[in-house]
């Protein structure tokens, strides 16, 4: 969620490729490429090692890629491929989930150059880009033309459109609107070996073939790698009204989702700050929520009747006792309502080294879960903080821990691995929008039977037949 | 379109499954299986051999099974995957493209049995579903409970949500809604050698591991067969206020849908009817839309400002000259408004033979596509009345011709080929929402690259390496 890799680094020159470090296969790699798309110098390289993630490995890469084209990216690939290199691709690098983490002899391949939007077109409603765009610059682009691409993960404005794509990013809009692969429509992907396809399609309904389209959405890397996107796109919404709600009682805000849910009404946020959250950022901020508040909603509604809506929520909100209710419909207003919800974060941050973890169950469990987690950081010793997209179910759960203490650290781990258990008690998933990455790789097996993983399996062997890409994200290795 | 495949059928009993007619296999295949899910009663047998499609080769098939489990129909398919028996899935047997259609020796493993409604959960907007549900009882069942399954294909009273599942499924409402596979959270699924998986999940969002969920929906029965299906639903929309408009150009209606789309506006409904459905639908029911109308547009919105959305779209229409524009907000006559779309194929069905096509091009385009069809209709001295989904690109190409007569069928398909290309010209799909099916695998390879045509192939390869399921669906065999 911090960070942001910088745009253009300076290639090294082709004489550098000689550098002793380089393994035989890399070096063979690299000479058949354009010198000025490899970077080996070690420092910049270095940068490279990681995404955002905790609790995962990683290496140091052998040399970085950065191609500005998808015949570079085919390039790069059948080099690779020829030579047995392992490819870790990478976007802005700032996945939560170890998915962009070199592995050990790997090239790093950034897609950080491509970065044009080709097409907007508002008739049709689709936006042609390429995978380096950081989204919130789509997003931009297409408002200016009153249209709107609605995914908004936390890291819109410094994460990629290629990165959403590959980890099905989600964000707050979700619980109206779906997440980033409800929004594509196709493809350009280079496949391991360098070959080029085409997936999907540029009208609104198609069915042509198998969904390789939706394949390759949240593969995250592992099959393919993704150098043009086409987006479908909606209509500008109306500036959203805005509600929140305190509650003295976890189960009374849990009893308001689930009834807004079953009232038939879908807010365009429906956000949820637990107690130790809300505590955090009346310190850091000293907005001064209130110490009895036990959970916070943040709802909006950008629907013509956002007033009827948002009256129904309030009245719900009253029924299962809410103290304070607010209201805006004022942009400005509603912008400072917003404010808790937007130094949930950074306010825990503050508390230590801290994993955003990521878990979804359904919208009914949620006051069993983040009370199950109240229980599980107890037991650990730990403080846990819990935010998320009520709305939708998928809540993230942030574990502050001391990163310089072995115990501290395995608490953490210990903590990180009851909560996804939890979560798939409740009839959850092990991941909402982060992805799976090298983090929850040895989670996937929990969550889907023998014949699933066998088929994971199966398809990674038919798109990666010798294993090239990014090796232990998704899947153990 | 037509016809229903009568619920349960009598099995034969296991002495007749020594019929000298059965190959040794498909005999040492049925010897495993309870013999209440055997038929093979020639004349029962017979009424399983095709779907409604034209054009397509179809055999008579050795048996049918009927299974009424998961269990069952896992049983069906290792036994079938152990004598290499090829085996034809099989929904409500409405579809239009031959996916359905039994090839020589085979086993049809008919579906509509498994037609229970699991669950409808109501704050968690799921229903969990067997295949065999005809999709308007699904509707009808979640609309008691205030909730809505959008997707309606023209099949919607006879099909099955397992066939729609299997062919990812349109319809009216897609324009605003979306398809059958943007509402189906998760599956179970038998695999060719008789192994049970699920997919997905049952809540709102979740991205562990690959969309294999999505890889089946359209999949056409060709990578697994389908048992379970977890769908999402929506609060019950408002009843829907429609407006009618005629065009005596085709170019004004064309430039109508396309400005509707640019405006923001999102109708529920946005149809289309050319000059030769209009005349068809005079003919046959003497509504006296009028001789010189070009097109006709019916257009529905169901917004809580619905009255406004409508107004807008007016405007639009009279903007590019249409010359009779009505509206209504009463169900009744909304009803009857729509009575002209209604009878579209019917209509056309009175002229002769029909073949009911499906292409899709992008929204900007159907006047064009419209257009050419109107030339090769007169190229090929066949009538061809076009109708559809204008609001999402989607048209049906009605292809009039005598079947008994070799020369008007032999100008039928090279008008289909025609149609065909020209919806790739103009940017657009083979197929919007009837599926590849036998009809159009060879123009799978025309549409996709071939890479992508690769990809499908291993795709099968690894989930059905002995391509015992549905073979010549999808891709050429």
């Amino acid at each position: 969620m911090t960070g942001r890799v910088s745009g253009e680094v300076a290639p090294v020159s082709g004489a550098e490729f000689t550098g002793a470090e380089l393994s035989e296969s890399v070096r063979a790699t690299i000479e058949t490429l354009p010198p000025e798309i490899v970077i080996v110098d070690q420092d910049i390289v270095a940068s490279y090692a990681r995404d955002q993630s905790r609790f995962t490995d990683s290496a140091l890469p052998a040399a970085v890629f950065a191609p500005r084209t998808t015949e570079e990216v085919a390039a790069c690939m059948a080099a690779a491929h020829r030579n047995s290199v392992t490819v870790v691709p990478r976007g802005a690098g700032s996945g939560l989930s170890g998915a962009a983490n070199a592995v050990a002899e790997c090239v790093v391949l950034s897609l950080h150059r491509m970065t044009a939007i080709r097409e907007v077109d508002a008739v049709n409603r689709i936006a042609v880009v390429e995978p380096g765009v950081v989204t919130a610059d789509l997003r931009a682009r297409v408002a200016a033309d009153g249209l709107f691409y609605p995914p908004d993960p936390g890291s819109v404005e410094f994460s990629t459109i290629g990165g959403n794509v590959a980890t099905n990013a989600g964000g707050m809009c979700c619980v109206k609107y779906g997440v980033t692969g409800d929004f594509v429509l196709g493809l350009q992907v280079v496949l391991a070996d360098g070959r080029i396809m085409r997936t999907g399609r540029r009208t609104v309904k198609g069915v042509a073939g198998y969904d390789l389209t939706h394949l390759m959405v949240g593969s995250e890397g592992t099959l393919g790698i993704i150098t043009e996107i086409t987006v479908k796109l909606l209509p500008a919404p109306r500036p959203a009204q805005t509600l929140v709600a305190s509650f003295p009682t976890l189960d009374g805000a849990g009893r308001t989702v689930s009834e807004i849910a079953r009232s038939g009404s879908i807010p365009s946020m429906l956000e949820i700050l637990d107690r130790t959250t809300v505590q955090a950022v009346d310190a850091a901020s000293g907005m001064g929520i209130g110490s009895d508040t036990a959970a916070l909603l943040i709802v909006q509604s950008d629907d013509v009747d956002a007033d009827a809506v948002l009256a129904r929520v309030e009245s719900i909100c009253r029924n299962f006792d809410a103290e304070d209710v607010v209201l805006s419909s004022d942009p400005m207003e509603s912008a400072m309502l917003l404010e808790a919800r937007r130094l949930a974060l950074p306010a825990l941050e503050r508390l230590g080294d801290w994993l955003l973890d990521d878990v979804a169950v359904p919208v009914s469990r949620i006051a069993e879960l983040i009370e199950s987690i109240e229980t599980i950081a107890a037991e650990h010793g730990l403080t846990i903080g819990v935010f998320g997209h009520a709305g939708d179910g998928n809540l993230h759960p942030t574990i502050i821990y001391d990163e310089s203490d072995a115990g501290s650290r395995e608490a953490a781990i210990s903590a990180f691995d009851a909560i996804t258990r939890r979560a798939l008690e409740l009839g959850g998933t092990i991941t909402g929008e982060h992805g799976v990455g090298r983090l929850k790789a040895r989670w996937l097996t929990v969550e889907h039977d023998e014949t699933s993983a066998a088929v994971h399996r199966a398809v990674k062997t038919a798109l990666d037949p010798t294993g090239i890409l990014n090796p232990g994200s998704v899947l153990t290795s």
